[in-house]
């Protein structure tokens, strides 16, 4: 015999995502504020003169990718059995994408699944991590291996936070931007040749554009089948690249802009865009100082690694390449050679 | 500005429960079946001649709720990631619940999600563990309170199984299904005063019977904002007697009996049941074999341990109490004196 468990639900994930000053709000239950110890000191008071809770707490962790792992995610969750947090209270991710990564992770798992929302403080989180609802972390084996698809309440990005950004953190978040444009938008890559994302105005609409872009993508394919696997144009190559370097050497939108320019090689010698515009965006790229080449030591090492990146399958990667400008391909049939030869134009010379 | 991220969608987390031999099947993909040693010995050599995959792997994690713990889901998760298991891969718990809790779990969170079926070995995960989704693991500060809610691509009963089931096993189980005729249905427990489960035919249908109650239970309520809570009828007492006891004196079902005798205490002294009912309730679980009674050595520990319990809210805790047979009342407005002195018959004498 057999019984049917239906479970067809309408379930409504949405929320908003504020690009402002952060008003004043208070939450009568208990909150846990996610941190690291660089991001507590230069803006905690900040935060903490918008928001109140009638139990807060702060929790910090190391800062770094390198600290993306269980360890980070059993101090979190130590710290929230230690306060007793129940179901019904709430964390605030507080710093950049390894930090919202890590809390929504934290979230999702804690009891089965608590509130939490972000307040991210680089412009990488706020134009990428803010959008999606990828958790997790790190392991031995690779980038976000552990995890779950879990969404935030409400995202708060508030300008305020750039101010005391690194150049090469800034770059970053550029690259993103790029990333997004080159694949979604030709219109706004045009209008980024021309314009300034230092200017204020010019970077709060590039945010604007960047979010809603990839809200677009994410609501269309929440939990990455199809279309959204277009987003990590950049990513899988700029994976292999973070793996290798031990996530030292650059910062994640920094790898991405190498992959990005690794992707580009690959779309000129499949035919899918001219020179011209691979170098259009790799001049993009520069004009915000983000690297645009790799030392690839070997290649065949280098490809292999594809193959422990999570959006790979059996026997198979998937690479995201461009069609021009404002274009995009989703494929698992790159032929093996093409790709080698791509790399080994970033090989040892 | 705000930027709306819309994410209301139809999900469709449906399945099947097949109450049956299970009949031969084939999986073109890589397939792990999560097991213990003890399973393995009994029933590995009959799954093996039902199930056949592309690329079939075998994980043993030790056996015991003591070990449905992070270091046994890093133990399943590390032989995935050794054998390179990719979003397109599939786990199979094969045990009791324990194994169906951790599976799920590591299939929650395994590259953010991937498929899992369960076969369930015994009664109790039968006819428990096979619906609703409850994935997780305990740790220090008590019983599932890290996890996720993912459920099953399908479950396969298969009697086979219960043919060496030892009678403690079988009547943890059978608590269960006395929970689930209590709170919701009055005829089949009147049925079960009657009837006995030794019986096959009688059994095959108590499972259908428990298992339809339940998914009509979850599927009003799949995370348990509501109703769902009602499952718990036992649950709350017998967490506390299975912490106080280190999980080592009583099986999960037989916690469950003597919660459930605690939760008829308290519907007695409310009102909300008669002796004579409490007292037939008693009757059919000691016809199981089943403990109904409990020294408890410090009531306000007991009392104190509730709140470390994850139904637990900020300063109240939840508790099911059933009204007569086939009713239940799900309510945190239980005077704490009333639950003391309901206690206190259950202290050391």
């Amino acid at each position: 015999m057999q019984v049917n468990i239906p479970l067809k639900q309408v379930i409504d994930n949405s929320y908003d995502i504020t690009i402002d000053t952060i008003e004043k709000k208070h939450f009568d239950k208990k909150v846990a504020i996610v941190t690291n110890p660089k991001v507590a000191g230069l803006h905690l008071a900040y935060l903490l003169s918008k928001i109140s809770a009638k139990e807060l707490y702060i929790i910090t962790v190391p800062d770094g990718e390198e600290y993306k792992n269980q360890a980070s995610i059993d101090l979190i969750l130590e710290s929230l059995f230690n306060h007793r947090f129940n179901r019904k209270s709430m964390l605030i991710a507080f710093g950049g994408g390894v930090i919202g990564d890590m809390t929504g992770y934290a979230a999702s798992i804690y009891q089965r699944g608590i509130d939490f929302i972000q307040v991210p403080t680089t412009l990488l989180s706020q134009v990428d991590a803010s959008v999606g609802g990828k958790t997790g972390i790190n392991n031995a084996y690779g980038k976000n291996l552990i995890g779950a698809f879990y969404q935030p309440k409400a995202v708060y990005i508030d300008p305020h936070f750039l101010s005391t950004l690194p150049k090469r953190e800034f770059g970053a978040g550029v690259a993103e931007i790029i990333k997004m444009t080159v694949t979604f938008n030709k219109d706004f890559f045009e209008f980024l040749e021309k314009a300034d994302l230092h200017d204020k105005k010019v970077l709060q609409e590039a945010i604007k554009q960047a979010v809603e872009t990839k809200a677009e993508v994410v609501a269309k394919d929440e939990k990455e089948h199809g279309l959204r696997a277009a987003l990590n144009y950049g990513h899988t190559f700029g994976h292999v690249i973070e793996n290798e370097t031990n996530y030292k050497t650059y910062l994640h939108g920094e790898a991405v802009a190498i992959g990005i320019v690794m992707a580009n090689e690959t779309a000129v010698a499949m035919g899918l865009m001219s020179e011209e515009e691979a170098q259009r965006i790799k001049n993009l790229l520069q004009k915000y100082n983000l690297p645009t080449s790799y030392v690839i030591k070997d290649v065949n090492n280098f490809y292999e690694t594809f193959f422990l990146d999570k959006k790979s399958s059996d026997a198979s990667v998937t690479f995201i390449v461009p069609i021009g400008i404002g274009g995009v391909k989703i494929t698992d049939a790159v032929d093996k050679e093409l790709i080698l030869s791509v790399l080994s134009k970033f090989g040892e010379n």
